[in-house]
Order: C-alpha cells, then structure tokens, then sequence
C-alpha cells in the first residue's frame, strides 16, 4: 500500500511539472495484446490490481481504476488500502473514465479557487501503448465531456518506475511445417492477395501472435503466450521483422531468408514505415499503437487486419494437431480428477464436511492442487507451458471469474462444495483450454440446481446447428437461456478462438452478448463456457474448446439442395475430458440432453483409453458410464 | 412493359441532357417511412416493381433492381418483359448498386471509344427522398468503387410522371386520451427532457408515425397507416407542425394550440428551420431527408431520434387499447377461420384433393377469402382499416414471402395443402398483426415436418425469459434453432414493434440476425413469427404480436436479490387466435412445448368465449382441445 502512494507521489511530480491534470495508464502494449509484457505492465505497477483488462486514471488529488465484471471481487481486494476507487464497467451509474475526469478536474480547480471554474489541465498518456483508435475515441470523449485535450508523448514510467523490467531477450523459434501446415512464403502471399482487395501495397503488423502465426515463428516474450516482441511490414515484395537482433539464431535468420523474409532491428520500425512514401499501408488502428500510426509518411488504409480472419480458421496439420494435443492433454485430466476424486474419497476425515481434504499425506489447497495438475502436463510429449495461469476456485472464490490463487489468497480444500478449475496448457501441436467444476462432497440443492443449469447451457450451444457465417452475437442466448429461465446469468462471454500453440484467446470471432460480427466458418476453434457466479457461495462453469466443421443436415441426407441458407455447420468437441455427473439433476435434462452428454462420454472414454494404464481406464469407464 | 420501356425512354431524354451516367429511385420518401404516399411511389412507376422494398438504377443502356429475399420470386414476376435485371441483396455474388454502376458505365465508355475509359458522367437522385445517412453512405460508396460523383438535386419525375397523384388532402385527426394515454403537451416535455440530454435545443422530427405519436393526431395519407404528411419542429419553447393547412379542421386547429402546438405550411418547413440560426438542432440523419439536412443554418446535433424508443413503450392506456382490439381481433379471425374450416369440411368435392374449394356457393380464391377477413374485420367495433395488404398465399404462393393476391396472380383454394394468410387491422385502440398457416386438406410428410419446426421455433421465442436491455440480435436464433437443425432458415426479420392505432412496422427494436442494438424493455410490442419457404412447393409461419413484460424469476420467488442481471423480462401474447393443430407432429413437440400451446390455447378460450355465440363458442372449444 505505501508503495502505491510512493508511487503515485512520484507520478504526481511529474504531472505538476507538465501541468497534467490526469493521467491514464491502459492494460495493453504498443502491440495491443490481451497479455502484456512485464515491461509495459505499467498499469498494474502504478495500481497495484493484477487482472488482465483495467484501465487506471490518476488525478493530483484521486485515482480509480476501471475493470470488468470478471474482474469485480479480485480488484476490490487488491485495490483495498490504497487511493484508488474501483469503478465497475458496464454497471449502471459508473461514470465514464471521461466524465470522471471532467468531474474530478472541475471539483479540482473549484477547489483552487476562482470564482469561474476553467479547466486549463491537459489529460497525459503514452501513445505507445495505445492503439489508435483507442486515443481517438478517448480524445472525442474527453473533449466532449469537459473540451479537455489530450497530451499523448509523455511517458512518466521511464523516470519513476526504477526497476522496470527489460523486454525479453528470449530467443525466437521455427514453428516446424508439420504444426503449422502452410509455408510463411504462402501465408504471405496470401495475406498480399487480401490487401490487393482492399488497394494496399503493404501493411504494418503489430499483433504479436499475428506476426507469429505469419512467419510460423514462436517466441517466449509474454506470459503463456509464445510469441516475441516485433514488427512486421509487409510490402508488396518484401517483408521485415523488425526484431531486436539478439533474439535470432543463424538457425532463424537462415530460416527467414529462405521465407522471402528480411530483418531489421525493432526500434527502427518508423524509418522501415518511411521507406515507402508512395505506398498505401493498411494499418489497423484497433491493432497498431497510436505513437507510430501517427509517425508515418505513406498514406495510410485505416481498415481491419485481414490476418486475424485467416489465422482463425485452422488448416488440417493445425486441426490434426489439436486433436493430438487434445488427447495428451485429456489424459493430464483424467489422471488429475482421479487422483483428486479418489485422494478425497480415501482421506480418513472425509465424512466431515468441513474437514480440510488430505491427499498424499497433505493438505491440498487450491494452489497445491493446481500445482499437481500443472505437473501432470508437463509429463505429456510437447508440454511447453500452461497457456494461462491456472484458476482453482474453491467454494466462494469459484465465484471470482478470473480468481488466480495466490499465497495471500490461497486456501485448503474441504469436504463440501465445489471446487470450479479453468486451465490449458501449451503444446507444440496445439493450445488447451478447459473449465471443470468438481464436487468435493456434499452439495446444496442450489449448487446443484446452478450445476445443471449451466451443463444445460453447455450441451445446448455444443448442440446447436447453424448457418455458416452467423455471428457468435447471434449465437450466445443459445448458452444462456437456461439460465435466464431461473434468473441466472453471467456478464462474461460465451467463447473465444483458440490458437494453434498461439495465444488462448484469439479473434476475430467471439461468442458473445457484445455485437461481435466476424462470422463464424468451418475450421474454426471456439470455446463453449457458460458460468454462474454467486459472490460469497460458489461459482459454476464449465468449458470445452470446440471445432466449427460442416454439419451435413437431414434435407442434404436425401439429396435436397439447400435454400434460401446454403451451408450448415456445427460444433465437434475438441476438449475431451468426463463432465463430472454426481451434480446433475438428471429429471431437469432433456432426453436430447442426456443423449447428448453419454454420447461425448462414450467418446472421451474410447479416444483416451488407449493411452491410460488399466487402472485409469477403469476409473475413467466408470466417470463415462452411460445414465 | 410497353409502358416501362416509354417511361424509361422519357428518363434517359433527362439523363442525356443532364449528363448523367444513371439515376437512382429508391423506395424512400422524404419523410424516409417504409410506406410511402402514392406521390412519391417513384421506384415503383419507373420500374413496375409494387413490392414495398427495392431500389430501381437505371443507365443509358440498362436497368437493375435491388430487393430483399421477402420479394425475389415477386420481383423476378413483375419485372420479366421489362429491361429490368433483378439484383437480389445479401446474395454472394450480387454487386452493390455503386460497383454496378461503376462496372456498367466503364462498360458504356468503352463502347463509347477512346483508349482510356474515363469516367465522366454523374449519377443523379433526388435528395428529397434519400435519407441523409443514405446519400452520404451512396456517395462514398461511387467514389471508393469508381471515383464517381452524385448529384442530388435533380427531380425528372417531376417532367416525366404525368398523372403523379397529389400528395393525400385527408384530414387530420385527434387520437383521443382515452387511447393515447399521455397528452401531447407531456409528450412534447418528455422529448425536452430527452434533447437536453444530447445538449440539443431543438429537433426536427420527420418521421410520420412519430410526428403522429408526439402530437396524438392521425391522418390517412399513407396507404394502411394512420399517419398525415408533415414536418414537426420542436423548440425549447415552442412545437410547430408543418402540414398542409387543408388538412386542418378548426378542432384540429384549436386542439393544436391547446397543446401548444403552432401551425405552418408543409413547404415552409426550410424556413422554419432558418428561425433558428443560433440553436443546436438534433436531426437524425437516418430519418431527415438529405436536401433539408443540407439545406439548415442552425447547427446540426447528428444523432438518433429519442422519439422511437419513447413511442415503443406502450403506456397503461395503450397496451389495454391492445388488449381490447386484440379480442375484437380475435372474434374476426375466429369466425373467419370457422367459416373457412367448417365450409371447406363441408363442400361437396372435400373429398378430391384436387377440387377448388366451394363455400357459400362460390369457389373460394385467395382474393376472396381475404376479402371475407376483411369484411369480418370491419364489422367489429373501432375498425379502422386493415393495417397491411392481406397476404393469402395458397400452396407455392405462400412461399413468396411478400406475396399480395392480384387480379393477376389470384388462384382457388384446393382440397389439399397450406394456405398461409398474414394480415391486421387498425383499430382505434390498437394494431395487430398476425399470421396463421391453414390446412386446406391432406399434406405432404414435409409440409407436417416444416410446419411442426416453425411452431417449435414460434413456441421458443413465446417460452424465453431474457435479461432486461437485451436486443433482439440477441434472441433471434431462439426462434431458428430448432429449424437450423434440419437445414431451413429464413432470411426476413422474427420480430418488429406494432404501433398503437400507427404503423405495423414500428421500431427501433427488432429481432433479427442482423445487428439491431435497440434494448428490450417491458412494454414494448413485438411480433414472433418464424417461418419457412420452400420455392414452389409451400409456406409456413406462424406469428403473434406480443408485449414485453417483467418476469418474476424463481430467484426472486424466494425472496432473493438478483445478480449480475437484475432484471428478467418475458412474453406475453397480445394475439388471441388458435394455432391449427392438424398438422402438428406431436411427437416433436417436448413436454414443455405441448404445455405452452395447451396453456395458449385455455387462454384463448377463455378470453374469447363471452364474445361468441353459443355454435361459434363451442368451435372455439374444439378447435383449442388440450393435446
């Protein structure tokens, strides 16, 4: 706590001396990922609040950090003692970080004195961490809440945050062809073949996975996500990374040649921009940071990337990959839930409820627990990290989306409940994730009612047919609508893309109550994760990663042409683990239910029992028996 | 089409003389409604095309028309023997109206000679009848595809369209109190209130129906919807309304004023808005028309009309005005398909499936069953009109979604097959809307099958509780899915608002796959009416109207406080008429779906029986057996 207020007091100098009235720390990069690396995790330095998506604003006199739902009950907690307010996005009655502004900056300078309150501060950012269009929209804002104007090249971290870590200097990688299926000469001919279409000569690639999926390159540069720190510019005959040049091996530089690919280093990305002056360069200003989109002299084709539509559609080396990670990743699963399920059910005090569960003669606590399951990746052929931080939520802390057990948080796990685990790992073939919630002995009838309820909402998307190109906007009250029979709901989304050994959430497409409007195709990865959080109680959710592939309808069986809707698709399971069933209400299923669920069983059960000694193949026949 | 090709002829003298490439009609009118006054049936006069969507372009040497799905087998009729190319929108592989033009006037300067094609010909509309937001979307659209430039204010109906009918002279009305429920004075504050919100001084409302609802007046200028040509200009102070001052009773006048409302003439409107210079003005540029938009000195607040999401939540008076003229409704529509059913049973030939149809001695047609509706309609007390051209669609007719019967296209009713009849009625208290899909006599497996999906699809969006503020993007798969799994689709909307005593097309809510971000609020009308068309076999829907209410959640049964969402909303059927049963596979039907239509149907019963006689009461019965 006192070393937020230091903090914050050293940020305040610098304001004073720029006559900044506020300034606003986002939670993104100059490459606008999900996931930051540390050195431009600055937003959490100045705050304190950990969650992946936040936005802090810091006043001469106050501070407040903007969050999302998942985030609302791990962010009151870490906030707690130091100046900031935390204010709950799309919760009725919270200002927007404009309007807090101009208020707090009007209450401000009425304070000051003065019988005519003008408001003669600037707002402060640094446009490097900002995408372009975010700076647009936030000037728009800003000037129309209060005509307050925005200062955008002042970056205050480099002279207060003193021990800043560097940028990675980890080694790039190849992503060898038999992962990733297309040649990068290929992809980049086909990624020029798009921006012909939209009258580009080139265009800037800032997304660091898009980057990697493009060159078939990986790195380790951000926490669980394989990629490096870069720039790519593609011109109509060449194309540079630009890299710190201490990150490539011959190995890889020999490589990139061979691709039609050259290098440069990574700051000297706005002469690379320079050296076209003629060009029309598509830059997407949702994906490029404002600081360089404002650098360049060519003309600029301010229009969508087209990379993150073809990366999301997977090729068969890619598909044939997840299935194979899959498979490993299944059987990590399953010797897991049964070393939990079987360890809870030998340990000696199991029949008290509020007995904390022993298992391998110790207490097993979220984080123990998370730690093992961790393990039994790492046994499996490919394993290279998890591909995010393991949640384990017991009990009440279920009830906190994106809870990470931690030292200060952690607790043991005990005979009662539900213990709600959300993980995946990274494969050389392919990228996990996955949502259980487990039974640790006795339930209420409310656990189980939500159990069901959100299981209903899980086989419900899982089954459903649709056209192709549908948006997952259109698709998400699929998964809810259960739950809203009984007054439940969940402020997050339904799923996201998946990569292929890439970063776990991945776009364009998204399940999701937001108009998302990328449409969705075959070949294509989803998630399919309804959840019920009651803060205080316990939290439910429950998760497979999905492939979009072609679904062959009844009408097409007897040889009919389709029309007016040409082409049908639906869900295949990637993810195969046993959903546990000792919650289930089985009379609240439908038969189409019910067969839904001993058919993936019956799956799981046939897919994994080849790789799982007898004694596991038991266990498992048994968690997939059909009801 | 002999008159077509004249009326072209006279079109393309104008174009020569102005230099211009092509001239667009769009269905639009300048107060942009989806019905349009006889007067401004442009695109309909020069192309022959009746259907109420479609936009004609017609170049020197061809001519296309864009519709919607609702009329290509409608178009494709109405269009053969004329220059005219269907364009069928939202199809692969149509070009926009701007990529067509730029591709047919490159082709006509080649023809033309000259190495290298320039483009020097203009395009040419009418900007009194194209919304702004449309005029502004259409000329980036030619400058992006070819670098051509429009010009906006040209008229050549005005030249060639001899017998143009006149703008309507009909009276306007009062709509009283005991219907409209809040007095124009309150209205006209609540809108104040609304502006001040946007910092807007003023606004210039162009929408009829709104301009009808804000001042609680009716008119008959628009084909089936009460509505008068005006213009309304709301002040800070004071309200003028721009209208024909034929069409002014001193009632109307005195009612007016009592209101504070002033009066002017209809073509005063521009000046009007020149008394104004220092004002904001709000105008929605998806409603205004593009010449008056251009044509104000006032500053322009460009934003959305708050007036429909006011008028689309009925207030007490309104939604028992519903309730009413839906029983009233319902009594025409039980006596008309009592008449139908029990005539058809008993004509002689009943037995031939082949045989017209014989009721009351007379062979019975689509025209003449309509008009058999109509007549039963306008006996029931507060008839007004009906609200749309009654769709009778027999057999393959029925799958032309927007189908009219015609003198032309009019066939008997046979012994066998579907008969699909959507139709409504105004009434002073209230509008309706409803659909229902008849067997005639035996049907085909796959006539039982369609059917049975679009009553499940129907039943669905009925049964759905839904969270407060949701769109209807949102739900619209609800009403889909269970047709998506045997590959059928529809391609028009599942649902739009209905006004009260105003049009049957009522915003800005809609469901629909397309994107409508209008939240969804208790109170508010909408229509539920999947449906299924199969090209030259047969049609099915099945619609109601509907009123959003609040739902109280089994959570909140118990006493408990509702989170994350707090608040749930459900359907209520304002439409009272039975579904047919016959061709119902019940098997298809789950436990809650058969519950849904038994409780529809006790209801329907109920509600309606005091307004029978004792034969047509006990028809009713039957007719809504429990299954």
């Amino acid at each position: 706590m006192k070393e937020i207020s230091e903090r914050l007091a050293a940020l305040r100098e610098i304001m004073r001396r720029e006559s900044l009235g506020a300034f606003i720390f986002p939670s993104t990069d100059p490459h606008n990922g999900e996931y930051v690396p540390a050195h431009w995790e600055g937003r959490k330095w100045i705050s304190g609040f950990t969650g992946s998506a936040g936005t802090a604003v810091v006043t001469m006199s106050s501070a407040a950090l903007w969050t999302d739902s998942r985030y609302f009950i791990a962010a009151e907690a870490e906030l707690e003692g130091t100046e900031f307010r935390l204010m709950k996005e799309r919760i009725e009655g919270t200002p927007t970080i404009a309007e807090w502004i101009a208020a707090e900056l009007s209450a401000m300078e009425r304070t000051a004195g003065g019988a005519k309150p003008t408001l003669h501060y600037e707002v402060g950012i640094d446009g490097m961490v900002w995408s372009a269009a975010a700076v647009e929209s936030l000037k728009e804002e800003l000037r129309v809440a209060a005509g307050i104007t925005l200062r955008t090249n002042l970056d205050p971290l480099r002279a207060i945050w003193t021990d800043r870590p560097p940028v990675s200097p980890a080694p790039v990688t190849v992503h060898p062809l038999c992962y990733s299926g297309v040649p990068a000469r290929e992809k980049l001919q086909a990624i020029r073949q798009q921006l012909r279409r939209s009258h580009a000569d080139g265009m800037l690639v800032a997304a660091l996975d898009d980057i990697a999926w493009t060159l078939n390159i990986r790195g380790n540069d951000v926490h669980c996500n394989p990629v490096a720190v870069a720039y790519l510019l593609i011109a109509s005959d060449t194309a540079t990374l630009y890299v710190d040049s201490r990150k490539l091996t011959p190995d890889v530089r020999a490589y990139l040649k061979a691709e039609g690919v050259e290098t440069d280093e990574y700051d000297r990305i706005g002469e690379g921009l320079r050296r076209y002056p003629e060009y029309n360069i598509l830059m997407d200003a949702d994906e490029v940071n404002y600081t360089l989109y404002k650098k360049v002299s060519c003309h600029i084709i301010p229009s969508a990337s087209p990379i993150p539509a073809m990366k999301a559609v997977k090729n068969a080396a890619e598909i044939a990959g997840f299935r194979s990670a899959m498979l490993r990743d299944g059987v990590a699963l399953v010797r897991f839930t049964r070393w939990l399920k079987e360890g809870l059910a030998r340990d000696a005090s199991a029949s008290d409820p509020a007995a904390p569960i022993v298992i391998d003669g110790k207490v097993q606590t979220e984080m123990s627990v998370a730690d093992k399951l961790t393990a039994l990746r790492s046994e499996q052929k490919l394993f290279r990290d998890i591909s995010f931080d393991t949640i384990v939520g017991y009990a009440d802390h279920g009830a906190i989306v994106h809870y990470e057990p931690t030292a200060e948080t952690d607790v043991p796990l005990r005979h009662h409940g539900l213990v709600l685990i959300d993980s995946g790992a990274q494969y050389s073939d392919g990228t996990t994730d996955i949502t259980r919630t487990i039974p640790l002995g006795p339930l209420t009838d409310e656990e189980r009612l939500v159990y069901t309820l959100v299981l209903k909402g899980h086989i419900a998307l899982e089954m459903l047919k649709f056209p192709d190109g549908a948006s997952g906007t259109q698709l998400d009250a699929i998964a809810r609508s259960a739950l809203w029979s009984y007054g439940y709901n969940y402020l997050h989304g339904t799923g996201h893309g998946v990569g292929s050994y890439l970063n776990v959430h991945e776009g364009p497409h998204q399940i999701r109550m937001e108009y998302r409007p990328a449409p969705l195709h075959a070949g294509m990865t989803v998630t399919d994760e309804p959840g019920v959080y009651l803060e205080g109680r316990f939290g439910v959710r429950i998760e497979n990663t999905l492939l979009i592939r072609d679904y062959l309808t009844p009408r097409e069986q007897t040889g009919e042409t389709l029309s007016p809707t040409p082409r049908f698709l639906e869900f295949d399971s990637l993810t195969l683990c046993p959903i546990d069933t000792e919650p289930v209400i089985w009379d609240m299923l439908s038969p189409a239910e019910r067969q839904w669920l001993n058919a993936y069983h019956r799956r799981v059960c046939t897919e994994l029992s080849p790789y799982l000694d007898s004694d596991e193949a038991s266990w498992l026949r048994e968690a997939c028996r059909s009801r």
